[in-house]
């Protein structure tokens, strides 16, 4: 039997106390598996008559009774012959036990109170330790028997177990955020994306809104990368077979690419990753030490070949815009590059409010040399230095062995969200096979032929698709005004008075580069509301009054009722917030 | 015999007295074909002895004595048996001996002084008229027997002709700025893209500073795009089939399209043009007469199966990254959507100082209905409506009957390039069947449904590719301020003393956003030669003086030298420069 926590058979105990219950509801439903999950558990059932949500509280409460009567588990061991006989109806559990006697394993039930159901164990010691107020079923779906499509549909109970009320409520909640929160809902509430099923999967089409928040994000990486000594270039999305076979893609990652299209002049795949193309941009002209480090920037477009069937909103998409970059760099500025690219991903998160955030430093096994490049001192001399990097700037950070890829070590940052998932949104990667790949070298300062060129592969912005997700479900669709696809909305309070000086407003504003609407039908309130609802930063109600003051009377989204301001002054306010991506 | 203009004749005329200079050299040549071209003619021949571009001077020499002795073009009547003899160690002419006899035609030879040759007529009148200082022998080139690959590789001839000396002065002129402009060439020193054999043909690598260029370009289009109020959005590079049956690319255009790629739930394709994917977003949400009119821009990416021999530089490629947008509107908009968008190309005209150009209106023809979509009011509306836009604009314009595209009318921008070559740079178009394949229409007034929604195709930008090609040619690579890659180089006098002031002037014009490099190697001399080899727009030199008064002695590239200026009024006046797009 494999090693368990607590958790592990509180959850695996309630399945069994889920099954007795439907066995009570329904004595002629077939249990077939029901183990624990990551927040509770499940079990599979093909049922006799029909069962719907509506009646997980009636199992729920007899869950609750049915404990009173159980003292704990008690093992039973059966022949085969037992097995067999006393699941003669149940053609699931037949299968299982077969599958136990060809494994010439031995056959073991559990039994509580007068419930017996074929197990290998692991249950709680102690019945009470089964918290009847943190355990709670959730919702039923349909899943194949051993997931095979071929097979039977049964139906699928879940339910959430914690060893107290708290982490129940905490769990409960954090799935109403991530509810309301939705990227796939925000997303079409806020008109920001679409999937286009006559477009295909795992393909989104980014509405003008969504437009909007992608490309401001891609202006502040491009800012930050210009400031920060990057180049840029634009590469084709696609490429011969000749540069994939010379990367390593094809043949070792053709599974994942998109299919072949022959031309008339070799074959052509989609490209799966940026790297080949820059660096055949490196290789394009000679290069001497003095052009490096030498950054080379693209918002780079990359397709992957998943199954249609795994494709889902904007986390899992077969065309990937990628905030990408490489940095080519001699042996002594790795650490320079590498600490300048961790400070531009710190930058990133401070900006966009993540603060509990932590490093994997993922290095290679010298013990097992014949998975990585066989370049030991070039393992330890880049561990020892982003070692240095990680303490030099003083961030969380663990180390790993046996975790790097197998071209060199790499840093993985990982955040939990605002819902509690643990997230690896950007890796920084070093790279010591390139260079023999692709021949990259540079003359050193005697003009001799160095090609000792150490690549950075970095994507701190993750791809468009990943990261708009992230910042929908982070900002729950409130984004920051800089991101904001409206920013401002001005409400004349009479359609007809106010109308002229709204417009002037807008103008006012657009001039500046503020990205305004003017709602003038429907009710003033309905209108405040309705702007609530749409997450505007700001209302401005504009009426008598403030065209006689030249004023606006400010309703902000995060800060509630400011009141009346000089035009000029909120114009200013707004720029400066917008400027300093606040 | 077709009807030929003077010019014509005179060509044709040439081609014989080539081939009897040819004759002359070698008398074992086989003479094949010799038509007229645009500026001059050419003849095909198989040599029995070699023949370089060296030999041309003589031939020409021998073509002006030869003139002397002939009088004109004698027409001479033979049968086949006659012909055949005649040419009977040349398979090549008894090839076109048998096409003649096979299309039942007479069989016509012409004679000029001692020469003759299989001919179907159109020559000068009088031999006189064949100004023997207005021709030239240019270039020899290969060329496959009636241009198959697998017939005997010939050798052609090229000449230029024309009726008066100074327009084959004129003419060569032409070809000398059009090779010095050569946007291949300058493309290449001035390190903008290349064309890597790995990648592939037709798909150009845009180095840092042609990215400059090409981002340079999309800025001003996206600010203009935005002032007219056009919305945007970003479209997947591929779709499946469905998408493009609907649309009729496919199987109409399959051939110019990229192959298929066969995934687990369907077939994909390289979208060929972005149309199909902006009207899945129209059709997205559903729309109000208010909605109209939506300006949906994107630069989009589309891809085009040419054949590789065809490819060439960036006028011929595979990836065409378009200045692409569709305009939704209305019957009664269709007047100001057409005039804004001949507005916005009349600006850009201006912007790159383009003067020479004008419009047509390519027209449907009544008399041939089934060539066209059957809405004869919509052609006769939209014809009139747009000739009304051109007459407004005051423009130049001609009107061209049955050249509408099948889907409706469309303007034609022509222009004559630096070089003289006549360019249409982009075409302005409406569109009637979108409505009707993509199922577009609009919530009227009275909340009714009305399918009569009008789509203009435009690309006033065409794309980047051809876009640059163009300009790069336009200036000779002498771009204007706001589109050169490298905008000021700082040249300190002497690299110990000077360099600390050259970096505080690089970083006060940097934060303006100018783009700034600092040459202080080599002498002055040759960094300032170098300068205008780069065709760098300024050159700040600094030295002791400029230290001590705040100052920068400015060479301009177009304007010489400026002198010494106080450097917040260079950083001013560079800045004004740059956002005026002067």
């Amino acid at each position: 039997m494999k090693e368990v926590d607590n958790l592990y058979k509180i959850r695996h105990s309630f399945s069994h106390l889920l099954a007795a219950a439907v066995l009570q509801f329904d004595p002629e439903a077939k249990p077939t598996i029901g183990p624990p999950t990551d927040t509770g558990f499940y079990y599979d059932f093909e049922f006799s008559k029909p069962f719907s949500e509506s009646d997980l509280p009636n199992i729920q409460k007899a869950m609750k009774k049915i404990i009173n009567k159980w003292q704990g588990f008690e093992k039973v061991e059966k022949t085969p012959e037992e097995a067999r006989e006393f699941f003669k109806n149940n053609p699931y559990k037949l299968e299982l036990i077969e599958g136990i006697v060809e494994r010439d394993e031995k056959i073991t039930f559990y039994k509580s109170g007068d419930f017996l159901d074929l197990c290998e164990g692991g249950h709680v010691d102690d019945i009470k330790e089964l918290n009847m107020s943190a355990f709670k079923l959730s919702h039923i779906a349909g899943a194949y028997w051993r997931g095979d499509e071929k097979n039977t549909m049964l139906t699928r109970i879940y339910g959430y177990a914690f060893e107290s009320k708290e982490e129940l409520d905490t769990h409960l909640h954090m799935l109403e955020e991530a509810k309301k929160r939705d990227h796939r809902k925000i997303g079409q509430d806020q008109k920001l994306f679409f999937i286009d099923e006559m477009v295909g999967k795992g393909l989104p089409m980014w509405l003008p809104k969504g437009n909007i928040l992608k490309s401001e994000v891609e202006k502040f990486a491009l800012e930050s990368e210009d400031k920060a000594g990057y180049v840029r270039v634009t590469t084709p999305h696609i490429a011969k077979e000749e540069l994939f076979l010379t990367s390593g893609h094809l043949p070792y990652y053709k599974e994942d690419m998109y299919p072949a299209m022959e031309m008339d002049d070799g074959t052509y795949y989609l490209k799966a990753m940026n790297c080949p193309h820059h660096h055949r941009i490196y290789v394009h002209e000679p290069k001497s030490y003095r052009d490096l480090p030498l950054r080379i920037a693209e918002y780079g477009m990359v397709y992957r070949n998943e199954r249609s069937g795994t494709l889902a909103g904007l986390l899992r998409v077969r065309g990937l815009d990628m905030n990408d970059a490489h940095i080519y760099c001699r042996k002594d500025q790795i650490k320079d590059e590498f600490k300048s690219v961790m400070e531009l991903t710190r930058m990133y998160f401070q900006t966009f409010g993540l603060t509990d955030y932590w490093f994997r430093l993922s290095k290679w096994d010298p013990e097992r040399p014949d998975k990585y490049v066989d370049e030991p001192e070039n393992w330890e001399y880049c561990e020892q230095t982003i070692r240095e990097v990680l303490e030099e700037m003083d961030v969380n950070f663990v180390e790993a062995v046996d975790e790097a890829a197998f071209y060199g070590p790499k840093v993985d940052v990982q955040f939990k969200s605002v819902i509690g998932r643990e997230e690896s949104m950007s890796t920084i990667q070093l790279d010591f096979i390139a260079k023999e790949r692709f021949g990259l070298s540079y003359a050193d300062k005697d003009g001799k032929d160095n090609n000792e060129v150490f690549v950075i592969h970095r994507a701190p912005l993750s791809t468009h698709e990943r990261f708009m997700a992230f910042l929908i479900e982070h900002y729950a669709g409130a984004f920051p005004t800089w991101l904001s696809p409206v920013q401002v909305n001005i409400l004349p309070i009479s359609s007809d008075k106010h109308s002229e000086y709204a417009q002037e407003v807008a103008e006012v504003l657009r001039a500046e580069g503020v990205r305004v609407e003017i709602s003038a039908d429907e009710s003033l309130g309905k209108r405040i509301r309705n702007n609530i609802k749409e997450k505007t930063p700001y209302a401005l109600v504009v009426g008598d009054e403030e065209v006689k003051e030249g004023t606006v009377t400010v309703e902000s989204r995060d800060n509630g009722k400011v009141g009346s301001v000089k035009l000029e002054k909120f114009v200013k306010d707004i720029s400066t917030e917008i400027k300093n991506r606040a």
